[in-house]
């Protein structure tokens, strides 16, 4: 076995010992509280390494959850438009990257988030920091209101994905995506702008 | 190493193997398509020991599924009171089950059924026939229209479930929970008895 085991730039290695440092510093510091500083000490590199290999810490981040797409380049499709079918708009684009190639990457993201608390301190990362709050910040959301409505929005969302795709209920399973972008897009524009106090019995 | 493997009535084994055979026999060919005949054959028992230990066909699946209520108890509070509001009554006793003692048990059968496809057959069976089965036939739904207002109600509770219980996503994982019956109780009640197909954008 003639497996190379230094850090040297250019090995594989190095690369992979980002990963694995960046994974744990997202999980126990958040997103926010980890620095592209401190996952390279903790990977024994340069920080401009990190850079080099990586890009921004956005990009790094992607790169642990093995998310095969930037977020940030479909954001535009949701937010442009009227704002009052944004909750429509959010729901075509969600089922739109479940049911592409890149939806396996979702079911084992969730599988795994599921079973173990570190992914799912990882995936609540990427829901926060990388969807729900750039969707909040170009709605201008009260920010006192945000968290919990996106919460309720990752609700109906992280929902529609398990029985669709993991548990297979159908016939919500193999249900064309405009029957659920009219059946769902009204209940996230609801928990994104509606009045969620409102009396009920 | 004492222990008996004989099939005899009154034996630990008896129960057990009763359970195993009922568990293939319900992922299998589903809840309607198992029979306690066969099961009792699978097992190598006589039906009449199937009833003794577990009583009806329902009380059996609920064992398989190590429910530890009976949600036939239940549902009078769900269907009781204005039909208006049955969707915020339905999003209560969710509610109530989740964070009582009961709670840990549907953890551990989420968690089982998302990465396990045999429990996820299980549970799909249990979620139609014994909980979504009997609201439609109380509230009279179309039936044609059942199947998917029951798979739609699934997705949100399911997510809801998941989100509070086992991402413990904040801050919908301590919100109280009059809080999400206001919050949720609209969608479970659209979904129940709304305009599914209403025009957005």
């Amino acid at each position: 076995m003639a497996r190379r085991t230094g850090r040297r730039p250019g090995s594989p290695d190095t690369r992979e010992a980002i990963l694995v440092a960046a994974r744990q510093a997202f999980a126990e510091r958040g997103f926010d509280g980890a620095s592209i500083r401190s996952i390279a000490a903790g990977a024994g590199v340069d920080p401009a390494l990190v850079h080099h290999y990586f890009g921004s810490k956005d990009q790094l981040f992607l790169a642990t959850m093995n998310v095969p797409f930037d977020p940030r380049e479909l954001l535009p499709q949701i937010t442009d438009g009227p704002p009052d079918a944004i909750g429509a708009r959010l729901v075509r684009i969600f089922l739109g990257v479940w049911d592409s190639p890149a939806g396996a990457a979702g079911v084992a993201l969730l599988r795994s988030a599921v079973s173990n608390e570190w992914t799912a301190r990882l995936l609540r990362e990427f829901v926060v920091t990388q969807i729900m709050r750039r969707v909040a910040d170009q709605l201008a959301i009260d920010p006192s209101q945000a968290p919990l409505r996106a919460s309720l929005v990752a609700s109906q969302l992280v929902g529609m994905a398990t029985v669709r795709h993991i548990l297979k209920l159908e016939p919500l399973a193999s249900t064309a995506p405009e029957v659920l972008v009219a059946a769902v897009g009204p209940t996230v524009q609801h928990y994104l702008t509606g009045d969620l106090s409102e009396a009920v019995g």
